[in-house]
């Protein structure tokens, strides 16, 4: 397992002792702390559908250290029979959850292993893929201490941002993307307040991001959702920082459902909307917003989940989307570990991202 | 106790039989339907304070029927004695919320029939307040009809709109006065549907207006708040429905925490944004909405109320205020029982509403 920083063990981490992935289960955030070992593809699946692992880039990591884990246990002794159950794995986590993107980046990283590696022993495939799945975990760390870097700096004079749903540590490795310049810029001694959205209806605000930014003793004020606007109103926060699902090559930008509401608040009251983005996030290949299959979730998740009793009648109708989309034109940069990119996103993001 | 129509028991009633105020316990919605029965002022401060009675048009007629069947209880034999006990009940009562102005609109009523007829007997003086507790009851019903008869006429065209917390019949006495119009097209015949904003931290889209249209047989579908965005992107609703708290002279308007977002959500998304307000929730007294008093509420209502387990940690602050002012600039019209009144505000409440 992963060495714990502070006391604080990664959300999404390799035994390399047992060969075993092994996750926190947000489900049961804020109140239990529970670590499931996981080496068989429907216990990951369940994990992904009921958000026991969540947030783009935890689920890309775990998606491949999975995926790492499963197969290792393969006894096919030939690549091509290998790669056929391979694939049927990848394809089976693959459905497991349709808008972020990380997902599918982080299975087709592995697969591409596998493709590579056909013409050597399993043995030699398996310790690739092992080595890939650490590449991709190494990476995002990486990655959200750099995006870190780049928003503490842009957020150089702020005091106080407002995020939405739970883009934090939680939603990564460490450190996160929304959250990784709060956590850097207090690391610097610096401490900005967080005002954190509760998220209806899974309550990714209150019960992680207000438990994670509690627990690295940040300022943190939990708000609900609709309070975000009075919030701004009243001069209380000077940027939103958010993450992100999948990022459309235009800049339109999915994310949890009521992010983009949020944007258009800060939009009216003339504070900065950043999106952090690491690069996985970014799908060149989707033109538009317009484009992102966005999913829809259970009714029970607004009518009853979490309450000792129903809190609508069954009769109403219920929508319950899990993502929305904000469009490029209200998002003023992307933070990503590369570096802050400004508007025109069409051209900027592409170039900036191939650049490097 | 007052007629029941479909079914459907009046939100606010006097019992003329046992001289009782009879209320139903909407923190019990929508599991349970329980009757509460008041003649005594700290169950009043009680039943209002946590909400078993909530909505400015039912607080105010449920305060004005309470503090009859309280008075009409004092054995003081003089007029001045009377006077002094009756005041004080009067203060315990305006002490108990402090945003709606009904609540001291419907006191000051009833205070001033207690000063008109000091040259009387007391009996004299509990009868009149007997009759005017009935006429702002009966006014609150003659009103929120009218309000809908307006609306119904101004949405002609409109299939869907969106509402935000509860102003339909259990915020007043029948009927309400943001769903009124949906009432009223419904009682011609026509369908309009309803997106209920859940309404957090205390639920009232979810526990009330849901539970309202959907037992009147009206298409309800409920969101979470942060999903107004994604509804209006989808071209979902072709207009917004809300109550209000107290309107400033301005036009500045107070309501439910969260209504200020839906607002400026609806400006961005060129959709109308209504205010339906019934004229003594107008308070000329209040030039904007900077002067208006916004109640802070406890933070147990957004860590814990309802759930099966708290759902954020203790360390995490919490911002709950109950309300916020939406500006006048972003409301396209009031929907009083006066008509229609469109900006500018300040010229125009003033002259609609006095002249009458």
């Amino acid at each position: 397992m992963e060495p714990v920083k502070n006391g604080i063990p990664d959300t999404v981490a390799l035994d390399e002792e047992h060969n075993e992935l092994v996750i926190i289960d947000q489900s049961r955030l804020p109140g239990e702390t529970v670590f499931l070992r996981i080496t068989q593809t429907q216990p990951l699946v369940e994990a992904i559908v009921n958000l026991r692992v969540r947030g783009a880039p935890a689920i890309g990591v775990a998606a491949a250290i999975g995926i790492y884990v499963i197969s290792s246990r393969f006894e096919e002794s030939g690549p091509a029979a290998f790669a056929e159950r391979f694939l049927e794995v990848r394809d089976t986590l693959a459905a497991s959850r349709p808008t972020a993107v990380n997902l599918f980046w982080a299975l087709g990283r592995m697969a591409r292993v596998v493709t590579r590696y056909q013409g050597g022993s399993v043995a030699q495939i398996k310790e690739k893929l092992h080595d890939e799945a650490c590449a991709i975990r190494d990476e995002d760390i990486d990655v959200c201490r750099r995006i870190g870097e780049h928003g503490a700096a842009l957020l150089e004079g702020v005091d106080s941002v407002l995020t939405h749903c739970n883009a934090g540590r939680l939603a990564a490795v460490r450190y996160g993307t929304a959250l990784a310049p709060v956590y850097c810029a207090a690391s610097n001694g610096r401490g900005i307040k967080v005002y954190a959205d509760e998220t209806r209806p899974l309550l990714q605000g209150a019960r992680l991001t207000a438990y994670e930014l509690s627990q690295a003793g940040i300022d943190v004020t939990l708000i609900c959702d609709n309070m975000a606007s009075g919030v701004m109103a009243a001069g209380r926060v000077q940027a939103v920082l958010v993450g992100c699902d999948r990022v459309a090559a235009n800049g339109d930008t999915a994310n949890k459902t009521g992010t983009s509401g949020v944007a258009i608040l800060a939009d009216y009251y003339h504070i900065p909307f950043y999106v952090c983005a690491p690069s996985s996030s970014i799908d060149f290949a989707c033109p538009d917003g317009g484009a992102i299959n966005i999913e829809q979730r259970p009714a029970s998740e607004i009518r009853e989940q979490w309450y000792t009793k129903p809190m609508a009648p069954p009769e109403a109708a219920v929508y319950n989307p899990a993502f929305d989309v904000t469009k490029a034109g209200l998002i003023t940069a992307f933070i990503t570990e590369h570096g802050v990119i400004r508007p025109p996103f069409l051209q900027n993001l592409r170039t900036c991202i191939q650049q490097v």
